[in-house]
């Protein structure tokens, strides 16, 4: 019989895990070399060994963020809803439940490093940019969908609105850290949700989805 | 006569003006008293003169960043439009207005600045949670007037929805420092403005106003 132990995860995981943690807890720049190889209970040569830099793990940190976040995203209920804009409101009821628990581990990688290096670290910038615009560019094509279907009355194209969800979200995130204050990123993620409805429910053949928050 | 020249800037007001240009720019654990004091032109004794840390000018920064954004937003014609939703969709056009010029120009220091210290320095994210704060309070005292004379069917508060405004606002500037695209920030804007017009139009008496974006 095989084991049914997990495996162990690498020297490299640990340092990625202990980057999205920490770097969500105080910022990029803030963390240094040592926090990351103390938090993953691993060496600086171990550190030096799998990434040439901070700045290398940063963009595999944003890499890594992309990955597992895409993999809890595909596994969520809300796909499997037959009309898209029922995707696109499950995926935003999703979006305000997973609103729990500390800010760090309900805010997001990408936007947080993205604040501090947009200007000076270029591949940083481009990975968090890659990380946020693939992931809406999954809400995209359910947008996109539900435009076709339900032919709202738009002047905004799919992905405008994809990249809004987004904003809201990431902006959202920022008032909670500000204000401490989780109900009020859940708050805008009701509006958020209020928003979308309205530009479908608007066109009488969406009477039939269940679009109720 | 007088002369009509303007004051010099104090060294402390110079050293907070390079704190809005150098934090906004690469975030406030990258920047360095050194960075400030060669940015500001003033030796780094003038800085401990007036500040006891980096710290210290960060909260004074934020405050600064409050009275300075304070003024600018009161000079703003918005304010004379005589229906309190006019006010408020005026208010959403001005910030989509003045999207304009290089990334640091345009985004916040509160939002970015808190990013970072939320969790680590609390005197700091209680003064970006102010300055954030403050401002969405001008903004709900409209919508609360607005939501007084056209009674929208509400389910959500007017300071929730003043609170959404920023979240939309600061969620937009990550989305333009990820992409380096300003038109994805308007856009967000203009999904914000469309939603808003659309929480007040519901209500036959807003007909009379103008709401076109």
């Amino acid at each position: 019989m095989t084991s049914l132990k997990p495996p162990r995860p690498s020297a490299r995981t640990k340092l990625l895990d202990a980057a999205l943690r920490i770097i969500r807890e105080k910022g990029f720049s803030a963390t240094s070399v040592d926090d990351l190889c103390a938090a993953a209970g691993v060496t600086k040569g171990a550190f030096f060994h799998h990434f040439k830099s901070k700045d290398d793990l940063a963009v595999a940190a944003a890499d890594y963020w992309s990955t597992l976040t895409g993999g809890f995203f595909a596994a969520a209920g809300y796909h499997t809803h037959a009309d898209p804009v029922d995707r696109v409101l499950g995926y935003i009821a999703f979006r305000r439940a997973i609103i729990q628990g500390p800010v760090p581990q309900f805010t997001c990688l990408a936007g947080t490093m993205v604040q501090e290096t947009y200007d000076s670290h270029p591949a940083i910038r481009d990975a968090c940019a890659r990380s946020i615009t693939e992931h809406a560019a999954r809400v995209e094509a359910d947008i996109a969908q539900a435009m076709a279907i339900h032919q709202p009355k738009a002047d905004w194209t799919a992905r405008s609105l994809a990249l809004h969800t987004q904003a809201v979200l990431q902006g959202a995130f920022i008032l909670a850290k500000a204000t401490g204050d989780r109900a009020i990123a859940v708050d805008c993620v009701n509006h958020l949700y209020r928003y979308v409805a309205g530009l479908f429910a608007c066109e009488p053949k969406v009477e039939e989805t269940n679009v109720s928050p």
